[in-house]
């Protein structure tokens, strides 16, 4: 073993289709007494470049020694490389197409290698099954695998904004989480989006039912929100909208 | 070890986002070997009023010695309580808002405590993974932990009523499950909806395809369903809204 | 023990409802140390008939030695068998509708017997709960049960063919696998839906972001799809629709 007691899953491939299924069951073959958590099955569909920014976030307060199998992968089958990414204690397995760019931006210590092996068959459009699943196998165990240390210079996403403006990603109440971390705002600025301007709030029960507003999610992000209420239909906004912001004017207090 | 061989949650998170998950791998960093269970994690949205109904429900056949995760939790963040309830043999950790209360109410045997404790750093907005994990993880492992004894007269929902002619769950099917125990009910009484009059049966395949019907579930109550169809859709009622009921005429075998 | 390492659930249950988490939660009481994942949890609703051909597809590239829960039971409660069925070193274990068919079609050795033993209660809807459930158990711990060996002529599904011009599955993305191998086509032959011809591509970035093909799934089976896009919204056909077959013409390169 090499000090990754769990792997979990981030994809966007559904939480009602077989593939992370697939992936859990290939895996208990090899490793039957490793938890495999799905940490997320939803994140946003073909966009690596949105899901890029909520894996730091989601990793933040999560334990290290953990191996995360991340897929979003468009480019699957083409010639788009695989990567494994060491950043401060965890792995990351994936595809090389920014998904893990802010990943490693935000680690304190990486190093990153290209996966060279490849299994003797593989399915042109499963990769998650077929290649990056027995890497985290061979990772996992300890077992050497074909791989070529990399620049990070050479990563895709490498030259990709550290915050971006828009929703990337809808959860199950319509919250709608933003790309923007919450610590880089001051606490009286607004956001403002479709003409509509939201207030900062620590949480939900702070404001009326139905009252819109914005707050730190438990990942640090910027979060569009609604007490017992979708934000997503009560704004009118859609993952890879955009948002602005509106910085707190210090003597004008009557606005904040 | 205290007895509890595993842990399932019953949230309102939904499956399609990465709030199990989180719970789910922050508990395997600390109980690696225990099995974590989702059981269902789309209760009522913020309805633990409705919720309430449902546990007692699916937790009737279930094994003895199961810790219960229950986050349906609007009021995070707030004065709420936090408790953890003992009864039967299982432990049931939550927010005090009235989630807990028919499965205090109908049990056996029961003791309910206050949870004083917190971690150190807590999101506001997160309790489930920040503050009913980790007394999990310690009630798991047996550690000792900041509580106080409660009175049951003190809990929220003490004094709701045991059932409530009222739709609580909507499965995938669009069954439609209600906070009626069957047990109450005679068998010829008739379940009244929208003007519809709806008949006991045994199961489903026991009327034609595409017949509306109650029945006594799995889990023990009055449940609405259509053999191979959407009850949801075929009377046009959602969770929350009300039934009633028709007693059976024992002079008029004609009604039923 | 007796070989079987892990269980996989393949239901129609739905992955936002507490029946897979129940059979999840009995398992772990009996079976704590044996991996349990959820393959599939929305197999075509009521439909074993189409789920049939899903089955072997699902499993044909699945590590052996596991024993598959398999549920798509319209028929619960009434006179439907349980069967067990041994197949290629996996179990099966669930209702005689044909649900198995196609597994122990493709077999290259099997046996089958019908499920004898009854618990002494059970639920007339939950058979998978119930009864399917406690099976997978004993015949994971190698505690005998009483069954009766059957003759595959007798098993329903018998008579139905190999493969199915049909829509058998809408995955998350919106891809559409159909029943039909994909082996038993020429890479030339085209697919033929409400006036729409496909061809065939090896995977989904060789087209164009919109574009809609036919490709072998990782499965097997001839799948239709667009890059980056909904199939079922773009062809506007569903699961349980026809396809045709247009075979190539060899003597007119044009068409293809």
């Amino acid at each position: 073993m090499t000090g990754y007691n769990r792997i979990a899953l981030l994809t966007d491939f559904g939480v009602s289709s077989p593939y992370v299924g697939q992936i859990r069951l290939s895996l208990a073959e090899s490793l039957p007494g490793i938890p495999v958590i799905d940490l997320i099955s939803d994140l946003p569909a073909f966009r690596s470049d949105l899901a890029a920014y909520l894996l730091p976030a989601l990793i933040r307060d999560m334990p290290r020694g953990t191996l995360y199998l991340a897929v979003v992968d468009p480019g699957v089958g083409g010639n788009r490389l695989a990567i494994a990414l060491e950043a401060d204690g965890n792995l990351f397995i994936g595809p090389d197409n920014g998904l893990l760019a802010m990943v490693f931006r935000h680690a304190l210590s990486s190093s990153v290698q290209r996966i060279d092996w490849r299994p003797e068959t593989m399915s042109p459009s499963f990769h998650g099954r077929d290649l990056f699943a027995p890497v985290a196998v061979a990772m996992t165990l300890g077992c050497p695998l074909d791989m070529t240390p990399m620049d990070f210079a050479d990563l895709q996403g490498e030259v990709w904004p550290e915050d971006i403006p828009m929703v990337i990603y809808k959860d199950t109440f319509g919250n709608l989480i933003t790309g923007l971390r919450a610590a880089i705002l001051q606490s009286s600025d607004l956001v403002c989006v479709k003409g509509r301007r939201l207030h900062r709030v620590r949480t939900f029960n702070e404001v009326p039912v139905g009252t819109a507003f914005w707050y730190e999610n438990a990942f640090g992000l910027v979060e569009l929100a609604v007490n017992q209420g979708s934000a997503a239909h009560e704004l009118g906004i859609q993952v890879g909208d955009e948002i602005s912001l509106i910085p707190s004017l210090k003597f004008c207090p009557g606005v904040d």
